[in-house]
């Protein structure tokens, strides 16, 4: 393929970054902590891969990327928030995230907890902001209030991260892991998908396209992280390898094995490039970021 | 006044619980611990005074209660969000709340801190229920989710409670009193009357009405909650008086002695009947409200 991933990738990073930084309040503004804890989590070298997904999602469909950012950069925030939420010390008690160490290290437990909030509630003042735009049809909105509530809520992410947290150090059915694979990151990658997609006016078959190649995409990227955990090392995670099993995470090699994580993962993204057929040439760049999930190493 | 208040809040509590019965998923949905969690802080007998502002505010424009009773739950879920993270031991520390142990005495911080966030994220899936009822016109849902979203966050809630855990055991000026207490509560309570009044349309006139009423409400019910922390009693408050002093919270009988913050409720409520004006007739219930929440014992 002679898609550049790369100039495609870092483009659109950048303009998410500048996006972000127009979008959270600024740090100074009062009462200052918070804002200096949304924004020290924000900035910490996030790849940024939820808003691309919004962007590329739009732009598979016709839709421009400029009119779908400010959403684009609400399921940053959300992402954020959780991760924030995850490190804390009555859940996963990380001291570091991204190489750097963790919210409550650096702020305290009660700011942390507060700056999660508030992440989570300017995600959804950035859906509001995105129709003070003009640019989507109105009733989009409250499909895409309904799609970001419904994958970051109990169906979702928090409810993946429960049964997380109370799988931890138990031996679990494989439904339970897949359960949790499906609902802790791959909810929001799906619904970051399909909130381009509306956004842009996507027709039904154009929105199934994306929806099935997003929940291929969101385990896909479960079973690599689980992957890189047994591979990888600090240098390249930011985090200790390893992690996962000292805390006795469930992960998807421990279920299946190395070898059938990897070539589920293959297979996955098989699956992913195959759900893309009725976007035609148009979805070129998300068969390229499915690549790059499964190779990427941090 | 010949009005009713004692009818007119039984019959709109009513309303509100039964919304929130159905509007919460259920108790055994998987997994179950977080949706009892929800549930367990959410019947815990709150007075339900942010719903039926929201109803009582679109009723003052000529709304109707069922137009705007997702969007009245919403309310009562980020309350009582806000309730289950400031009792946390990172905050406030509380081991009751309203007679009964706290979430996290009773889930584990874990769950507690799950079950706030879950409640946050689906108050805004409530405001895209109300959107699909159809009733209201659909510019009004990006307007009511941007004065939700600023009302919950940094420039409202988050940052009043910021700043009130800073404050804590510290002597401050009462310029950061009157923030914290316009912030924290007061916020809020604006919020639910407008949104309320845009649902139902209000004119500009209309709406800035609602608007210094509920500026004028919010800070009474602040400061009749400081005197009440005086003055009350565990048996009327389900909490033990006198815990504001204990932990060192700033106070409006502290920076004012208690005659004058008592002068000071019952001139913002003569303030907040005055705003009622242009509303008319269709402003005694908020009139009587106004008088209920000065006059409250608990």
């Amino acid at each position: 393929m002679s898609f550049d991933l790369e100039a495609y990738l870092t483009e659109r990073r950048r303009a998410v970054d500048e996006a972000l930084e127009r979008h959270l309040p600024p740090a100074d503004a009062y009462p200052p902590v918070i804002h200096e804890a949304m924004r020290y989590s924000m900035f910490a070298g996030g790849k940024r891969l939820r808003p691309i997904l919004v962007i590329a999602g739009t732009e598979a469909v016709g839709g421009q990327m400029a009119d779908v950012m400010p959403t684009a950069c609400a399921f940053e925030l959300i992402h954020t928030y959780s991760l924030i939420h995850d490190d804390l010390p009555a859940m996963d008690d990380d001291d570091f995230r991204r190489g750097r160490p963790t919210s409550h290290k650096v702020f305290g437990e009660a700011v942390a907890i507060l700056a999660g909030d508030a992440l989570l509630t300017h995600a959804f003042a950035l859906v509001a902001a995105n129709a003070a735009l003009g640019k989507a049809p109105l009733d989009a909105f409250p499909r895409v209030l309904a799609e970001i509530a419904e994958a970051a809520g109990t169906a979702g992410m928090i409810g993946g991260q429960v049964v997380d947290v109370e799988s931890e150090g138990r031996t679990v059915p494989t439904e339970t892991l897949e359960y949790i694979h499906t609902r802790k990151t791959g909810a929001l990658i799906r619904a970051a998908l399909r909130a381009g997609g509306i956004l842009a006016g996507a027709s039904d078959a154009a929105l199934a396209a994306l929806t099935g190649y997003g929940e291929r995409l969101g385990l896909t990227f479960q079973i690599v992280d689980d992957i890189l955990d047994v591979e990888g090392s600090l240098e390249t995670l930011g985090k200790t390898a390893g992690s996962d099993r000292r805390k006795r995470k469930v992960t998807y090699p421990d279920h299946h094995g190395l070898a059938a994580s990897k070539a589920r993962a293959a297979a996955l993204t098989r699956e992913a490039h195959a759900a893309l057929g009725p976007l035609g040439a148009a979805g070129a760049p998300l068969a390229a970021l499915a690549d790059f999930v499964l190779n990427r190493k941090a």
